[in-house]
């Protein structure tokens, strides 16, 4: 057993399984590589365009010289050709007037965002604000209410006399966190130590492949918790998101969520999220040849329709020919498929043009059959006025009532007479929780969140009441969006494997044989967060468009440039080339 | 290790965490037993009473001389009152010249159902046919496609020699059953040695008690079976509905759906399982004192509407206030609530009359708020031909791809000129594979289904089109239907002693001590199959309801009678108490 560490440990900017470092490769001026000059203007489509891997993939390999067409299923009256822009980066502003934005997908990034970070900077920068999360420094009251009996606590340690069980856990929890390497792991990575990152986690993934973070709660080879323990710690949550709702997930995900986590700030943009999406489409940069392009202006401003079939050529040479909901077919040197990949079954056609033949591989197609995507839902308010202001509510509500979780945000002084400047989350759940709600209409919503927010704070009762007479609700069930089908994609047990097969996905046979075995050498990528090792983060759904945008270039005869290696260029370095499974 | 079973192990009738003999108690023309004189005539709110428990409830309790009053939030235009009865079971015949039936909710119930049998035998008998269930032995083909490759099989020892690890797994996990004593289990169950019962429960209980299915299927302990193995046999699956959709359930969930299926048959009513709810509704019986009564007839033909919430007494003996759609606020002397106890949170709000307490007590609270509710989707198509006689789709298709699993059905020659005879079901899933199609409309979802069944089967293919437009389409997720919000209730770990309170909540304090700790003695009791060990089985659903009545019967002064003991009356036998679990 080691002793607790004193010093504050860095967030991890890597993932720990493929340290690579995205941002690095792109910083500066830095580009992807560059296309020779045959390939120059090649078209490749990049397909659920407009969320994060997409618009990432799409500007980069314009910046090396390709000319990306971007097509997207979502739609909006207000975004380019009628599509909206952003994916699951979805802000929403009711009014000019408000300074609010009610964010409907993502919502906060850590500081360990490093790519995240470097994109808004190049788009001219994003307004970051410290989130007030559960526990934070930022947090005037982090308001804990299990068993009918609320702890306006700043931290966890604060409901010790009142709550033991829930002290005890929370201390075994960290002592077993502690215990694993955690922090020196992150320690390491921080040090670009990838050697020793590389034995440490090795060792993590043979220990708890098989492992359920619940299993882990209670094993006395785990942090060893009983039943009150667990629950209690469950309700009361380990970090950002991190509840009972996932007690049966991989503890392998567990723990790749807490290197993204673990000693983090977490902060949002005070335009939305939705601006680095506007970032990625109107900015511009310049193409190989220096001439100013911009996605925007190539794509003439449109983005097009939803994609329902792909004819995938078995000579990559011959690329893929793209089918759109506009009637439109078009043959394209390669194709970007950035969507949540369980929509490969219901909603776009992916096809080999050669009879018989697969577009995929039978690994490649177990793990897209086989994933498991999760539930998540959000009701917010919109306020003229931050009302929470020296109530209970000031901050966060745990609880183990309908609500779950509840957030305040004040966006500051509105941008014009009358705007709206307070956002209340009122309700943020996941896998059971949300599913109670999902079958709510928004009023039934407002009104459950509303009855248990008051009944937890009585004392902002009556003002909470009022102001969802008078505010603006917005929500989402991202199960009930056909164009999504599930918030993101999150790990059972068993699913390592296929997490490692769709990571390998971009590197086709470009390392000298098939990264996945038996999978075709074709024009099509996979990219999206759900390709990536920790689904869910935005930064490493933008670094999965930078691997597709790799194995296009490569696949046209292009490449990294000299002394800027690219994901792919390592794929053979023992620091980086993803570790071997229990399925191999 | 004892050596594999030769001679054939009967079905298990009782649930062995609780071997009450439910057919028993109430065979012939015995009762749950009488009231006494005074209060006769009782009137008995049953919410959510055109279910299994509900109508089991109020049949039960009319018999013993309540007035049970029937609250029923589906609708239907040809129900009584213009709502459904059945709950799930839901039985859709298209047209009156049709034998096929469309069975929507609960389709196939082994012949261990012992209750529901008798049950229907009194209503007047149901025409049962055993089910054309995966590798049954009135099933032609159960076709299985795996990685590409189908396999036409009758049992899963034919795919030997092209699927060595199906056939290895399957070995494997025949064995490990085996060893945990499951057979000897049922043959004791059988053999009514309620002692050896206990005993073997009780050790399958401490030691699983935090598996998951997936760890048991891994683990060395378990079955040890490789990646590639518990895939295979996850898709395959070990029983009707036993699959890799799955595989975070609790181990102790798995045993018991291996009681009450292993060796069963599978049986299914040609007049659809509606005709049992009908039968509770309609049939007439006698009260207690021999006069003719019927819950059609006492509830003057009518269904009441959906109840919106109840005002519990804190003294029992002051009853429930229940207020209803209709606008009407009526006294009971108790209540039974048989919905899907998650919508306690957002559909029906149970309060309590005196400020500050609440009708629930902090454990059964818990229970409530963590119970698991699970997704599933039916896509039925009804022909007017078993167009499938003779091809490869004859019996059940198992596979990878979306539809998961594929059932037909002949229900024999048509009641009139051009009536429909044939139904199959297009896809039968659970969890994941439910909600990839829970956002897909019927249309979508046919499309899909018929394109994947055509790849699998090519030479049903061109009448299955022709069918496909032919037929009428039927479709339902029960996560999207506001009264359910899930199909059913199923176990993860952890969960257990949630189960143990919530089975135990009809018991209050009569026993002598609240059977739950701090549970409110008063006049609300729960029913349903989630209250019961072994969700999702009608049969265990309508004993619930007889574990309701029994508590509403000693509420009201009466009791079993002389003789006959009711669940109550056997709760401090160490036979039947419920055991510890890991929250004690």
């Amino acid at each position: 057993m080691t002793r607790m560490a004193d010093e504050p440990v860095p967030a991890c900017d890597l993932q720990v399984d493929f340290p690579f470092d995205y941002a690095a490769h792109l910083s500066g001026d830095r580009r992807i590589g560059c296309l020779p000059e045959a390939s120059r203007g090649a078209p490749i489509a990049v397909v659920g365009a407009a969320g994060g891997s997409g618009l990432a993939a799409a500007y980069e390999l314009m910046r090396a010289g390709c000319r990306p067409v971007l097509f997207e299923a979502e739609t909006s009256a207000e975004g380019p050709g009628g599509r909206r822009l952003g994916g699951r980066m979805y802000s929403r502003r009711i009014d000019d007037a408000d300074s609010a934005v009610a964010e409907l997908g993502c919502m906060r990034f850590p500081d360990s965002s490093k790519l995240l970070r470097q994109y808004a900077r190049n788009f001219g920068g994003l307004h970051w604000q410290a989130s007030r999360d559960n526990f934070a420094a930022v947090t005037p009251v982090t308001f804990l209410d299990m068993d009918g009996v609320g702890h306006e606590t700043r931290s966890l340690a604060d409901v010790g006399p009142e709550s033991e069980q829930l002290h005890q856990a929370h201390t075994r929890w960290l002592q077993a966190i502690d215990d694993l390497g955690l922090h020196q792991l992150l320690r390491e990575a921080a040090d670009r130590d990838l050697p020793a990152v590389r034995r440490r986690w090795r060792a993590l993934v043979d220990r708890f492949e098989q492992w359920t973070f619940y299993r882990f709660l209670r094993d006395e080879h785990g942090a060893g918790l009983n039943h009150a323990q667990a629950r209690l710690l469950g309700t009361a949550g380990i970090g950002p998101g991190m509840w009972d709702s996932f007690f049966d997930l991989s503890m392998l995900e567990v723990l790749r969520m807490l290197t993204v986590t673990q000693g983090a700030t977490h902060y949002f943009p005070l335009e939305g999220i939705s601006a680095l999406a506007d970032g990625f489409w109107t900015h511009p940069t310049t193409g190989p040849d220096g001439r100013p392009v911009s996605l925007q202006e190539s794509n003439a401003g449109v983005l097009r329709p939803e994609v329902t079939a792909l004819d995938i050529e078995e000579d990559a040479r011959r690329g893929v020919v793209v089918h759109s909901a506009d009637g439109r077919s078009e043959r394209f040197a390669a194709v970007i498929f950035t969507p949540q990949l369980h929509l490969l079954e219901t909603t776009v056609e992916v096809r080999s043009t050669t009879p018989g033949a697969s577009a995929f591989g039978p690994r490649m197609l177990r793990a897209i059959r086989r994933l498991n995507y999760w539930q998540s839902s959000k009701t917010l308010l919109v306020t003229r006025e931050p009302f929470w202001e020296g109530t209970s509510l000031d901050g966060v509500t745990i609880t183990d009532r309908l609500p779950r979780a509840t957030y305040t945000t004040d966006y500051g002084p509105p941008k014009g007479a009358g705007g709206r400047r307070g956002v209340i989350d009122l309700s943020y759940t996941w896998g059971q929780d949300a599913m109670k709600i999902s079958a709510s209409g928004i009023e039934e919503r407002v009104r459950l969140f509303v009855r248990e927010l008051a009944a937890i704070h009585p004392g902002a009762a009556e003002e909470l009441r009022r102001q969802a007479a008078d505010g603006v609700a917005l929500t989402v069930s991202w199960e009930n969006q056909p164009n999504f089908r599930g918030m993101c994609r999150l790990s059972r047990p068993g699913d390592h494997p296929y997490q490692r097969d769709l990571f390998s996905h971009f590197m086709k046979d470009f390392a000298g044989r098939p990264a996945v075995p038996g999978e075709p050498h074709n024009a099509l990528f996979l990219a999206g967060d759900d390709t990536a090792w920790s689904p869910g983060w935005l930064d490493h759904a933008l670094a999965s468009g930078i691997n597709a945008a790799w194995g296009v270039l490569k696949l046209l005869g292009g490449g990294s440039d000299p002394g800027n290696p690219g994901p792919g260029d390592l794929w053979n370095d023992p620091d980086y080339t993803p570790l071997p499974t229990s399925a191999d």
